[in-house]
């Protein structure tokens, strides 16, 4: 660990990650993400942005036998996610908007993004530079769902989470490439306004679009101390690497 | 009531409303709608698509000293509504893609609307004319939010009330339009999908979206019997005409 990562257990110690000490770190989010991904053996993945692997290996540790594609723009958080996932996960370092040839001619059957959560334009930069680029929108939310749409096969899905205040653009954006969208609102407690929203939509979908009741991620109405007070099932994500319904 | 009308009694008596006996009838969504709009005396209220007049009526009954107007395509529910709101609801007869010069000429603080849930294309039509014409989709859900902005004064609110289905297309057509976007999903019981939304937009408004924890309109897990089930502030609505507020 010489230099300046740490390496930290995820789903309970099925999985460890090579994260830089400081920068843009995952947290529980690609966790939650890769949860609600009903991936079969066999199935091709696309992680787009992919930073150190969180969301793609987070997948893989669940479900065995995935064919596990990465692009990340930074060639440090590329790097990292190809220590961490080896030789089982293809990482490409690539702009999401520009895609090298050899993934714009291939199809996926689940296309996973968390892109950054905040636009410049509207927020302060943060002042680690690789953070920042994790953190900052750089790419429009936009082309993020166009290239996911774009790269996914036939009756493939794509799975986004992002934070709540960009579900009109996400909903827009999707409605005109992809079907069958359903919305999981995750709120931090009982009662309390959804922060974070995952997304889902189908390639060729013709179904309704679905609101799901909000999966609330912590016990009792207000944060009482630090310590683990996630809800069980939102727990058995996070240290037993269970699947997440929705 | 020998014109095939009833009487029916809303917000506990507080309001009489002559309805037809067969044909779309109101029933808590245009109540709810109402519950929720932040109005003050002297406000200037535009009920789009106003039926009998059910949401403008609640509304008034609630807020003292509003200048209250109703648009109905369906003459017959028109000459309902004028007779129910008396001298105080000004209703016009009119299709809301094609509003008559004196309603054009005008601006409102409130613009509520209660569409049509079903389009045609999608669903089978009813058997009853004036029911058909008020539950089935002629005139495009984006023509109604486009007509709700034009007529808003700055800073002012559109209220709509329409199936979860339509989140999607209501959030794309608002969002061209109108900012501080919310949303109030209405879930039949504790943990169930919601099945309605109450979205709010402002003229001007710059406000991030937000969504709302969602409102759950019945106690317990299932429907037990036909009897009163709504939870507290749900019946304070519906029997003493409170405000909701979110």
């Amino acid at each position: 660990m010489s230099e300046n990562l740490s390496k930290d257990a995820f789903l309970g110690g099925k999985l460890h990650l090579l994260q830089p000490k400081s920068g843009y770190r995952a947290g529980v989010d690609p966790v939650l993400l890769a949860a609600t991904v009903d991936a079969r053996a066999g199935d091709r993945v696309l992680d787009l942005g992919c930073g150190v692997g969180a969301a793609a290996l987070c997948l893989g540790a669940r479900v065995p036998g995935l064919v596990l594609t990465g692009v990340e723009r930074q060639p440090v958080y590329a790097d990292l996610a190809r220590r961490n996932g080896g030789a089982a996960f293809e990482v490409v370092t690539a702009d999401i908007a520009d895609l090298p040839l050899h993934i714009r001619e291939r199809q996926f059957d689940h296309v996973l993004a968390n892109p950054p959560y905040y636009k410049r334009s509207d927020s302060r930069a943060a002042r680690d530079l690789t953070r920042e680029a994790a953190l900052g929108e750089e790419t429009p939310l936009a082309d993020w769902i166009k290239t996911a749409a774009k790269r996914l096969a036939p009756k493939g899905h794509a799975h986004f989470i992002h934070r709540v205040e960009r579900l009109p653009e996400i909903l827009t954006e999707m409605g005109k490439r992809l079907g069958s969208i359903e919305v999981l609102p995750l709120s931090p407690r009982a009662g309390r306004m959804p922060e974070l929203v995952i997304v889902r939509g189908r390639k060729n979908g013709r179904g309704a679009f679905k609101l799901h009741a909000p999966l609330v991620l912590h016990e009792g109405q207000r944060h009482e101390k630090d310590g683990d007070s996630y809800v069980p099932v939102v727990k058995a994500v996070l240290r037993d690497g269970a699947a997440l319904t929705f």
